[in-house]
């Protein structure tokens, strides 16, 4: 087990660059060191996390003036965006649906994927765009027909915040696949941070809150999911192929607007404000497309 | 409007290169032309068809030996590969669903695209794997918001073959969500060509046709789509932003097994073969994952 890190990418949009925390908190620019390469599926199977840990080690990467400075999503161009609906029994009750007796599976597109702070736009003609607050598992490793849990949890590189935007509409009236209402522009904010997977001692042991305009909204625990995170994956690599890069998201716990008994859903000049344990925070203001 | 172009990939999996279909039908090199670049996303976003026009008219592109050479997809890693649903009425019906109102949409993970000669394997613990030949446009320009059927026709790069092979049990009997049985590896054959927009005259009026082990099992004409080309596009560009390079699968007519009243699902060794008018031909052995 190597040492503890946290990725992330900064910079304006399409021009991130590599960065890691140090200890103390400062972010420092790994450029140099990655010789050009990005946080992505090729760095991640690749070694790059070895990589960066030396120089971390190592302790002359140069420190990034984060003034004014925009966090960008902490994996680049994830190949693709795989969701797990359903996974909280409170939030399956709450949108009225049974509970699944196997992970329901959805997609979204992967050019949703925007960074931790970036405005979120409700869709034109939409009506009805709501939050999810999620921990979202980023693959490290090509992954079929995975036979344990064991397993499963190798090949994990990291974890992050997701924000899983839904349009209920879009999602859930018009024709019943939800792709439709989950992959609108802006709608997976993704960070601030990478965080290693030997990182997080138990991703069955993390408190997810989300607040609206500074009203708590979700306030659940990855310990209630109904499929883990290991049996999520290892479900999953029975369907599809897993490739580095990828992003699992795994679910939202009760508290969205679907739910809620007036639907506050979301309306321009709303504020989200998202967090994990130990992941860090995400804010992101609402916008109109 | 340039000369007509057939793109098409050759080479071993993963280390295709761009080719590309003289008048004579010989199969040209692109690598030395494109310096390095692929057939993708930024190859058509950024002027590359017209690049090729000019090296095919200058005449000296050197000529590939096809001799037990492989043909791969012609588009190289497509952002997303999104699909409609239920696009033709007699589909619809074998299908026991109801004729959609709006296009119905779901995705496939981008890793199932794979040559139209490959092997498609059958999912371990599938027993109703299934065809489905479809017409597929590729994307030429991002989009987002299209007002007209011209705006969504312009940003049209081509067209090709997609057979978009589905698991039923794993599509309809394992929670809804149609993305589970669609992403499995291999489910995707593409081409064998990218033939330009300007090289199909009409997308609406194509036989699509497709056969398993000599017997014609798909018999139709793109004439009878729901939802025309233009539309679909038009449609998806209000839900997600489209890239360069992905791939809509606009629909099946009818004929598949699950509509047949002894469901004859593929199993190992047996032969798809598919054909659309214009488009070239598709044949896929079966095998076992």
């Amino acid at each position: 087990m190597g040492a503890l890190v946290k990725l992330l990418r900064v910079g304006a949009m399409g021009e991130e660059r590599p960065a890691v925390l140090d200890g103390e908190g400062r972010v420092r620019d790994l450029t140099g060191v990655l010789d050009g390469a990005d946080i992505d599926g090729r760095f991640l199977a690749g070694g790059g996390l070895d990589r960066v840990r030396a120089a971390l080690a190592g302790g002359d990467l140069p420190v990034v003036d984060t003034e004014g400075l925009r966090i960008g999503a902490p994996v680049a161009r994830p190949e693709k965006v795989v969701c797990i609906g359903l996974n909280f029994r409170d939030h399956a009750a709450e949108s009225g649906a049974a509970i699944p007796e196997e992970p329901v599976v959805f997609m979204k597109a992967p050019n949703t994927v925007v960074g931790p702070f970036d405005e979120v736009l409700v869709p034109r003609k939409s009506v009805k765009t709501d939050w999810e607050v999620e921990l979202a598992v980023v693959i490290g490793k090509t992954a079929r027909y995975l036979e344990s849990h064991e397993d499963a949890l190798a090949l994990i590189a990291g974890y992050a915040i997701s924000n899983d935007v839904s349009e209920r509409e879009f999602q859930l009236e018009r024709g019943g696949q939800w792709d439709k209402g989950k992959s609108c522009e802006t709608f997976n904010p993704l960070g601030p941070w990478l965080v290693t997977a030997d990182e997080v001692a138990d991703p069955q042991s993390l408190g997810m809150r989300l607040w609206v305009n500074g009203e708590l909204r979700q306030d659940g625990d990855s310990k209630n999911m109904i499929f883990g995170v290991a049996e999520v994956i290892r479900y999953l690599s029975w369907f599809m192929v897993l490739e580095p890069g990828d992003v699992i998201n795994t679910g939202t716990p009760a508290g969205v607007a679907l739910g809620m008994p007036d639907h506050p859903y979301l309306r321009e000049g709303d504020v989200m404000e998202l967090e994990i344990d130990g992941l860090g925070r995400q804010r992101q203001p609402v916008g109109q497309a």
